[in-house]
């Protein structure tokens, strides 16, 4: 997916969002402001919007020394989120069809802003999602994927959102690899919160070798490009990684809720909807 | 009010807006955000939003050559409020307080963002709003204020919501003079917008002279700060006003929707909520 012109005016925001979240300076936030505004001519629009935020976070961490400024956030949302495990784990297996609710749960991981709800209004928004529905829902076509499959490529995204996908890959049974980012990037997984959220029991954790917020091929290690285009199935977690591979020709599963008015656009589904959308089938 | 870190990333969306509004070109639009960012840099956070606002309009025209890019969407809200007139005047009639309704009527305007809705919704949101409350209520001191006064200065905001601003200087009865942009900036009333909207029946116009979407005062003429200095009852209406007077020593009563996150925690309302606010009264 391009970036679009919607995405520039949002890209300060992440960075002031992401500069509020490493410093309590207003100088600095300015200063990253004034850095980023500088470079917007330089944007290019034919490019995944994570290809930008690579850019913003990179300012964020060279103004304000700190490469990590989601840290607590990201400790703070799996620890709430592996509050819910077990309940969720009932809540799969006692399901007429534990693998779709099972894919439920993962997106909704997706949905839910771990670090800011209590855990009692995380519950509770819990049930109200997963007795919803998906705006787009290839399930189907998914589960014909998944029998056929030996193994998994398993694109992670937040930390918190982890402890979601664990429960996926529990259900699925087959033999998952877990990608995750190289280095800190917004909130999302790195192996240390891969770790944390007990991927390692159930999957092999790797990294994508990339430092953007969605995988990004061109940013990639050789060794994951290997991996990727013998993948039997992909799924793929969260908006980044939509943006970032929505045109490759891939076995991809895109497991995400809609977060931006750009996204809902282009995939015609409203804000704050869940998707589960194969790559080859149109929406 | 100051320029907030927040306003930053906003202040590109308004450009990108006015620019869509300006012209179908997405060269053109990339260019007036491109053109905004370089300045941004030197962008004075201690002045407040509307002097900003006042750079990326002229922007705008400077790079798509369209001097009123909102020019049909004002001309539609006019029309569609007109429509709403003789109802709304015969709610101020019979109500129980025919001012406190007028009051709520003007604020009321400034909650319709009349150009994207059909009449029958203006109508349904008008009653709703209408039975509501305000989050900050200075009622009672507008009433003494107003008794007081002998003439009334206005300050208009939006074409559409001068309509509404009608109905309050009708109900009010005293001499007023109504004030409008001398150029136009987004969808605020000049003095065209006003003629239309019936204001010249009820009011003197005049021009503040400026060119800003706020009445900032060291952008006015000297024959408006001659008037505004020696007012015995201001009314301001709408966010841009309230940002460019709110530290002004002056007998100013502003009626506005809170519109932003900024101006939310600014004035302690929630976004949406509507307030009727004394200058000199802490809210």
């Amino acid at each position: 997916m391009n970036t679009y012109l919607d995405c520039i005016p949002c890209f300060l925001k992440q960075a002031l969002n992401a500069a509020r979240a490493a410093t309590d300076d207003e100088v600095q936030m300015k200063l990253v402001l004034d850095t980023l505004a500088r470079l917007i001519p330089d944007i290019p629009l034919n490019q995944p919007p994570p290809e930008t935020a690579r850019l913003i976070y990179r300012t964020v961490r060279e103004v304000t020394g700190v490469s990590d400024p989601f840290k607590a956030y990201k400790d703070e949302s799996i620890k709430n989120a592996l509050l819910l495990y077990e309940g969720l784990k009932s809540t799969v297996n006692s399901s007429e069809d534990p693998l779709h609710m099972a894919v439920k749960v993962a997106i909704t991981g997706n949905v839910i802003d771990l670090g800011a709800n209590p855990d009692y209004d995380l519950e509770k928004e819990m049930k109200s999602v997963l007795n919803g529905s998906l705006a787009v829902d290839h399930f189907q076509s998914f589960r014909q994927s998944l029998e056929k499959a030996e193994t998994v490529l398993f694109l992670g995204d937040n930390a918190g959102e982890t402890v979601f996908d664990r429960i996926l890959i529990e259900t699925m049974g087959k033999e998952t690899l877990y990608t995750v980012r190289e280095t800190p990037i917004i909130n999302d997984a790195t192996v240390e919160e891969a770790q944390k959220s007990g991927i390692g029991e159930v999957a092999r954790i790797i990294s994508s070798g990339c430092d953007t917020p969605g995988t990004l091929l061109k940013r990639c290690s050789q060794e994951f490009l290997d991996i990727f285009s013998s993948a039997q199935l992909i799924i793929s977690k969260g908006q980044g990684n939509f943006e970032s591979l929505s045109d490759e020709k891939a076995p991809i599963f895109f497991l995400f809720k809609v977060k931006c008015p750009v996204v809902s656009r282009h995939v015609g589904a409203d804000e704050g909807e869940m998707i589960l959308k194969n790559s080859i089938i149109p929406s």
